[in-house]
């Protein structure tokens, strides 16, 4: 059972989720706290024929009259959650300072395709169309959940970002709480909106449209680009060309032209850094904020290829060792 | 050559530090993108021996007529500084919002004995208030330079906490300017002053050492103790038990109990967790607030046992999968 402790010396929120580890004393080995790998798709719980090893499934798409094996995209609770809905979401407070709300949320899973090998980038673009539909469908879904103050979508690709099963799939977390970052950066967004008229990300982007240096590609909907200040080598932005807060309400006929900017960018950073591992997470508006103007919802590509250290984790600065703009002229050059 | 870039979204500033790898194709390897680890004294440049393979010394411990190889403690600049003094460090803004500041800084490495294998924990007490003294001196003296807001001490242990030479070391950073993190503590422990007229981390002090099951040693003038909300399974923190802001502060005479205890908390983890990978890091309040009362300088130690991964990076939530009272009990129980 997991509960949500404050740390009140930043106002951060930290999930404390010890079932999903084994004991203390088991860290002694540094052994990978969650399942093994399964290499092969016999044992694999993700691959079509073993449903029955998952808990019971959430959703999944099927031709009209087809077995239980027979799905593109399937979602199923996490085996071992962060947080659950079951719990309680009440806040607790001892008067001295330590304050804790019950692990209330969801934590899902998204199994990108039957296929347990094939990557993301790879896949056709029906196919990964098929994902951000899904994860859209399940993101309004969980946020129909008054209590769930946001919800997190993010996908680890490679033991370095933090993979426990092999088989490509996406994550979503619903939080019963704003996370301190988010929150962060639409303060920041809607002091720029106050004192402008404009949204930051908008604005921002015909910057760099009009710099073009650190623009990777662009279509009629989205545009992908390095970030000026990026935080590590090679991070990458999809973000729409026209104004909308939430991912939550991408129309429907703009997931394709999504979709072919995601397996444009995965494709070259696949080829041209030869399968890093990497994290993406989709930024959005927290409840309530669905239809202000001074946010635009992004999908982030962070590639793990250096190792935040104690600099990074005692100053909270990063140290980036790759100009954007030279990753985005390197990365431009790479067969798409 | 560095430079600080605004990041507009968070107000962070990311240090780009180009100097410090060669070219972006060459992540397509992911080769290790500083020196590689000498393995034995031979061909170390931190050895005593090979003084000559490093810049310039800036300090070092030498008994009275010994030989330049002949030192306890030594003190040189960083071979791939992240930030420099020789640098500009004015502010600059293009008035489309790309701002940033000449990479001016100080990046010094502390070699923390002539040993190339023992590890800081099994250094003799002396050896580790050595490397305290030299840290705090040489903390006083890059602060006398006003360019810099602050300097973060820090040292990173293994390869996954980002070590890429082996041989013991400590590492500081200067920045100019106050890394956004930091002063969120400030604001965030600032604000409970003005509430309450005490230091938010003296009184979370006094709450923990009366609930007693997070803590993990104390001596006469400092306590170790597994915080209410750590971010990290083992996060181990150090602080002392009477007010100061400012770890540049701390009187000579209280070296060697801060030594004493440092000495235990690292040998518990060393011991307890099998040699982990870990990172430390001294937090401690920025330029022009050393007289005041808000705040309690204090050593983080943040083992590397897990990996952040999609949720905690899209996020900026940690989930922590062991809870520190029982991390805290299993350590009581390792011998120091």
């Amino acid at each position: 059972m997991s509960i949500l402790r404050f740390d009140q010396t930043t106002s951060d929120w930290v999930i404390v989720a010890p079932s999903r580890v084994r004991r203390p004393d088991e860290f002694r080995n540094r052994v990978n706290v969650v399942d093994t790998t399964p290499d092969s798709a016999t044992n694999c719980p993700f691959c079509p024929g073993n449903e029955a090893r998952t808990p019971q499934e959430i959703y999944a798409e099927r031709a009209f009259g087809s077995s239980a094996s027979e799905w593109t995209v399937r979602v199923i609770p996490n085996k071992f959650p962060a947080l659950r809905i079951e719990e309680d979401h009440r806040h607790y407070d001892d008067g001295e300072g330590f304050r804790y709300i019950g692990g209330c949320g969801a934590h899902e899973v998204i199994v990108e395709s039957p296929d347990h090998s094939r990557l993301l980038a790879e896949q056709p673009v029906d196919q990964i169309e098929r994902v951000l539909r899904t994860a859209q469908m399940r993101y309004q879904d969980l946020m129909r959940d008054t209590r769930f103050q946001t919800v997190i979508i993010f996908k680890n690709h490679g033991e370095s970002a933090g993979t426990s099963l092999r088989h490509p799939h996406w994550q979503l977390i619903a939080t019963p709480v704003v996370p301190r970052l988010l929150r962060l950066k639409h303060i920041v967004a809607t002091e720029f909106f106050d004192q402008t008229g404009s949204c930051l990300y908008c604005v921002m982007v015909q910057h760099e449209l009009a710099e073009k240096k650190r623009i990777l590609a662009a279509n009629s909907d989205f545009v992908a680009l390095l970030p000026y200040a990026s935080h590590v080598p090679f991070e990458t932005w999809i973000l729409p060309l026209h104004h909308q807060s939430s991912f939550g309400l991408l129309e429907r006929d703009r997931l394709r032209p999504l979709a072919e900017m995601l397996k444009i960018v995965l494709l070259r950073l696949h080829r041209g850094l030869e399968n890093p591992d990497f994290n993406l997470a989709i930024d959005t508006v927290s409840r309530g904020d669905e239809s202000k103007e001074y946010f635009l919802w992004h999908i982030r590509v962070l590639p793990r290829l250096t190792t935040p250290a104690g600099f990074e984790l005692g100053s909270g600065m990063s140290i980036n060792t790759v100009r954007p703009e030279e990753a985005a002229e390197y990365l431009r050059g790479v067969e798409a």
